[in-house]
């Protein structure tokens, strides 16, 4: 390891970021967590940004994951290809400055499909470097957009993105269903029907509507609108993961997520195993450092 | 008939509205559009509103269907159950003044699945009045909430929505997509390859995201994923629209629309018949006022 003296790893997504800095043992002494993901970034002010998460953290080396790394982000990563393990992340780093390495994304392609993530493979990667992952293990990634990863031998062999939680977040906003969904979605009975309907049936477009024509007849209460509607796009979200089998799932990322995703994957006839997200991206990323 | 002098008539949407002067004989005499939808009337400005129709089009009683029934339009109108058919509609009236009535929306209850209709039924019943539609017949009627519509012995049988409009509305304007969608859609070689997978899989909140990936690793090319986004959606629709079988559809509403919900229930071997929705509105509100 070339960073003798510890360095700072910075999660650096689309509207958040989050920056730790980490001994040589890769225990976190500090952090922050602010607003400014990529797209809050005016052009050419990375160097700033940079500067900044070092006023904060001090002079040290950075290593840095997520959107960053985009076309939209300070300089481009390219993805690395799968099967991809910690390995290729490390060897395919992108150099900004000499005292700072952008993590790549993955993609694959392949059976008629094409997909990519940046940031989640850190976390994943990390979570199998310490054993919490299996190295042959079906893990679910919840989020603006959910990643259904294949690891095989620790590495990550292929995956699936579904936009559920971007679907959401839409109709929550946008949508005719707007006012009947601010309530926040709970692991309860108005849930799991929404799961079992996503499970069984495969008419999610029809469905969705359904949701607002209940209440308007009667049929159904108001204030059960949001955990039915969670429950149907994670219900179908689970049915395209589990469509090629896995009888336990790891389940990672933000707990008011994970346990959304463990119910309906329970209800799935599925077993779930939740981890904690943010101390995998530590380990992922303290990892990649090792290979520098 | 009790209006023996003509009356006018308003299709009075969310978004917009437009009133026609019909003549004792059911022409259109006169006629205008403008954006002044429900949702543009401020509370208790209905009256100010309508005045206003009467001033471009002359001082004549008003039959109005569409949103203007719903509960956040002037007088609510409740739904009629199914089957529902003119005389149902006419039997059903709201009156907000002695010159003035509403036409109830219809509602569905049944198969476990509830829904509701306001102002397609119009259209519908007044094709099936001038024998555009036959007496039994599967209709889909495509707008922002597409329906499938069952119709036997001349009334609405049942019926399905789709939200397939307001989805890809909601992909244009605010997804990861945005920039990938500004293009119309045409019923060309991605639009077809779109409906093909909508018709096969159900994956839809998985293959959304393909879109995007496909274009960032030079899969697919960046002008082709409206097309594509549009025919996935509308394959997936006609896939639930068809999922009770129908050899010949009736496929009424805005020409723009109806050739791109016709070319993908070719692509899944049905025969679409095209018919223009504005007509038959008039068809229908003129069947319903000789009930009066």
């Amino acid at each position: 390891m070339r960073w003798r003296n510890g360095f700072i790893a910075v999660d650096w997504g689309t509207t958040n970021r989050r920056a730790y800095r980490l001994d040589t043992a890769g225990a976190c002494e500090s952090e922050f967590e602010d607003d400014q993901g990529i797209l809050s970034i005016a052009p050419g002010g990375f160097p700033d940004a940079i500067a900044e998460i070092r006023r904060c953290l001090g002079d040290l080396p950075l290593l840095l994951a997520g959107m960053v790394g985009s076309n939209r982000g300070w300089v481009e990563a390219p993805y690395v290809a799968c099967p991809a393990g910690l390995d290729d992340l490390a060897q395919n780093l992108a150099w900004p400055g000499e005292r700072e390495a952008i993590v790549p994304g993955v993609c694959f392609v392949g059976d008629g499909r094409a997909d990519v993530m940046r940031g989640e493979e850190v976390q994943l990667l990390g979570a199998v470097a310490t054993g919490q992952v299996p190295a042959d293990a079906l893990v679910c990634h919840p989020g603006t957009h959910n990643k259904w990863v294949v690891v095989q031998r620790g590495r990550i062999e292929s995956f699936r993105t579904v936009m559920t939680g971007e679907l959401f977040s839409l109709l929550r906003k946008h949508s005719i269903l707007a006012d009947l969904l601010n309530a926040d979605a709970e692991p309860d009975d108005s849930f799991r029907r929404g799961v079992r309907h996503g499970l069984d049936e495969d008419d999610l477009t029809s469905e969705l509507f359904a949701v607002r024509a209940r209440v308007l007849l009667g049929e159904a209460r108001r204030e059960d609108a949001a955990s039915y509607t969670s429950g149907l796009l994670i219900g179908s979200d689970v049915r395209i993961g589990l469509s090629d089998g896995g009888a336990t799932v790891c389940v990672m990322g933000r707990p008011e997520l994970t346990r959304l995703y463990a119910e309906a994957i329970r209800e799935a006839g599925a077993t779930p195993n939740e981890l904690d997200g943010e101390q995998s991206f530590l380990s992922g990323i303290g990892a990649i450092a090792t290979r520098i």
